[in-house]
């Protein structure tokens, strides 16, 4: 008998049908010997229809009202769940964050978790009965009630995990696991038995938007095995495990390829090279609250330097305007833009003890003729920045040249002794 | 400066527009020094779209389940009008039924209020906060949320204006006061400025349905000082008062004419009489649960008994296949039913003092041709029964024999000497 906390997003709790549907679920996760807690966010659409009264009323809610006013979005599916269950002859039995009581610091519509009390639920288990928790939502310390922002019921489940001592925290959405890419793009794209948490959270940060990154970041931190499975199809969904616990020998080298649309691209051009002009033009940018991605810096022959960086594409417009005026202050030669970019990410543990990575993608885009505009590494991830129009050529290129339609032990078969020769890519100097 | 506890059903905040409209009556009452409590009922329509939620997926839902599914009806209200307060400048705060603390037993969908923690909001209210509190729900010794049933909005802000020792409870509604009678039928129909709680108790169980008849009670416990008025229509609405705070001679004879569609009528003819019989009538009905209202026994010169009595209309059918079974054990002559019937009553704490008011009802009947089927009377209120048709007929004559579309002095004034000789009418048995 295991304990198996399961957590149901939005869509998979959209009407009364697939509220029965996801308790028939339960019920099979019950009938096979589990003890079970369900995690529920609101019914598909709830939040945005609770969004639209307060906007009405108010373009900007206070965020305490606001959280008193989303938490009701959760609370009619842990009712309706508990009814689903109990007509089935299921003992169950609901909870809102409050009644479990779900401890939260104060921040207001992005709280987070400081502590679970999870005795009640315990005891409920222990008879038995299958404990219904409202997601994404909390209490403060005074009994306000507080929400974990948008996605936080992925949270809610793996902290009910974590604190249950769960064997395993299973995230159900409308996709069945994790894959080397996005299908959409690249039909060949495979599901993957196994992620480690490193390398979900760069697939989910690069816009594989599978699982909230905050959940991943949470069950890495206590050691939940997650699991991502889909509601409407069987199968045995993705593992996000620890790396430590799988021989490197087994890791595949690259696990996928992510990719990010949202980005845009600013340079300035012919800086007068002098300590600290890094922090002068991008100091201005951060106090304007826009979030940089990428940064890569080089000094050209006539000891003016180049800056480029990447930004989320809302924000270009007013980066570029920083931009210009700082380019005036520090007699820069010029500032550049380009919001018609994307980054395209390969993601592995495996590439930490492989050289030859970087050379055998840099080939596979240049086959295509794709010219690449910007490269950033980490210990288990290159990004390179490409134009927009070769997204889908990019992406295809680098799955076929990384055999990733292929299971793993295939693909690792291929990777030529030519590649891991080739020269890793410069390091970025800001990272 | 008042504690006023003001509370809004559903209809008067019906839409974002209309809990605008209910945070510029707030503001108002507030402008003017007082301190104001506000309690509010879910949305109109939310409720229903609630349960109707509930029902496809289990037509006889879980009560707890139910309770926690309908509560987030009236959280969404407060979190809305206090983010319309807090935009108009006002300090606000909203609170669930648990978040009060409105501590209640645990009879799910029907709770009782057994106590009030006050003392967060008396802090709020010294801060000058306006605080905003879910209607019709409350929370068990264990922390399980419960409702207080339809309606249940009325005796929330009754018990609060209890426990806070308020200075007025406004209830306000889409009628701007208590009437006469129901000026749908009488549009000469005059608003009440004064009634007291045992004729507004009469008004509301005989089909007024301004008030819920247990936050009239309530009031009427803990001496609160209710008034009815419109959200829609600005007036000062009817105060309900206690008896003794008035002197008797002030007191209009009448305050109004209530009635009740929703009879039926049902006779047992020549019953031997003998002790017990209406027992052994009436004790199967009960057992059914068929309430029974108005109840008459007459012993005929054969030394047989004749039961009449009156059960909701919806019962009636039930009601006499238990009769037809009981007459044929107790050997009755015949059994007979009526569901074509109404009952209308004239109510007034005036007529204790004065003889004369039934035959002056009785009379104005007559005058009209309307046949009276049955007569039962309490210390303030005779009840008719006559054919459904005579309703509108009977309300109207009876409006007008006793003067009521004029102010009560001109009223009094027209009482005859001829009817305050009139006969009462017989006292029913068993009331």
């Amino acid at each position: 008998m295991a304990l198996i906390v399961q957590k149901y997003g939005g869509t998979s709790v959209g009407s009364p049908e697939r509220i029965e549907h996801v308790a028939e679920k339960v019920l099979a996760a019950r009938r096979a010997g589990h003890q079970v807690v369900v995690v529920v966010s609101a019914m598909s659409g709830e939040t945005d229809r609770l969004l639209e009264l307060a906007r009405r009323i108010d373009p900007d809610p206070d965020p305490r009202e606001l959280d008193v006013l989303l938490a009701t979005g959760e609370q009619v599916t842990i009712a309706l769940l508990s009814m689903a269950l109990q007509r089935r002859g299921c003992p169950a039995r609901s909870y809102t964050g409050a009644q479990v009581r779900i401890l939260t610091d104060s921040a207001h519509t992005k709280a987070r978790i400081r502590a679970i009390d999870e005795a009640r639920v315990r005891r409920d288990l222990a008879r038995g009965t299958v404990v219904v928790v409202a997601g994404f939502q909390g209490v403060d310390e005074e009994g306000h009630i507080t929400t974990l922002g948008r996605g936080g019921s992925d949270t809610t489940a793996v902290a009910l995990a974590a604190a249950l001592g769960a064997d395993e925290c299973q995230i159900y959405t409308d996709v069945d696991g994790v894959y080397t890419t996005d299908p959409r793009i690249e039909p060949r794209a495979r599901r993957l038995e196994r992620i480690t948490f490193e390398e979900m959270l760069e697939m989910a940060s690069l816009g594989s938007k599978v699982l909230q990154i905050r959940a991943v970041e949470f069950a890495g931190k206590y050691n939940v095995p997650l699991r991502v499975l889909s509601t409407f199809q069987e199968g045995p969904g993705t593992l996000i495990t620890y790396e430590d616990e799988e021989a490197p020998m087994e890791q595949p080298v690259i696990s996928g390829i992510a990719f990010n649309r949202d980005e845009a691209m600013l340079k300035v051009v012919g800086v007068p090279d002098q300590p600290g002009v890094a922090a002068r033009i991008l100091g201005p940018v951060g106090e304007a609250n826009i979030e940089v991605d990428m940064i890569i810096q080089n000094v050209a022959e006539d000891a003016t330097a180049d800056l480029t960086f990447t930004v989320h594409r809302r924000d270009f417009r007013s980066a570029l305007g920083i931009l210009e005026r700082v380019a005036r202050e520090l007699g820069a030669r010029e500032v550049k833009g380009d919001d018609r970019i994307v980054k395209v990410s390969l993601v592995g543990v495996g590439m930490r003890s492989h050289a030859g990575i970087a050379g055998t993608m840099f080939r596979a885009l240049a086959r295509e003729g794709i010219n690449i505009r910007m490269i950033s590494t980490s210990e288990i991830k290159i990004s390179v920045v490409v134009d927009e129009k070769y997204l889908e050529l990019a992406v295809r290129a680098l799955h076929e040249a990384f055999g990733l339609d292929r299971p793993p032990e295939e693909a690792r078969a291929q990777g030529s002794p030519e590649a891991r020769k080739a020269a890793e890519p410069p390091r970025n100097a800001l990272r």
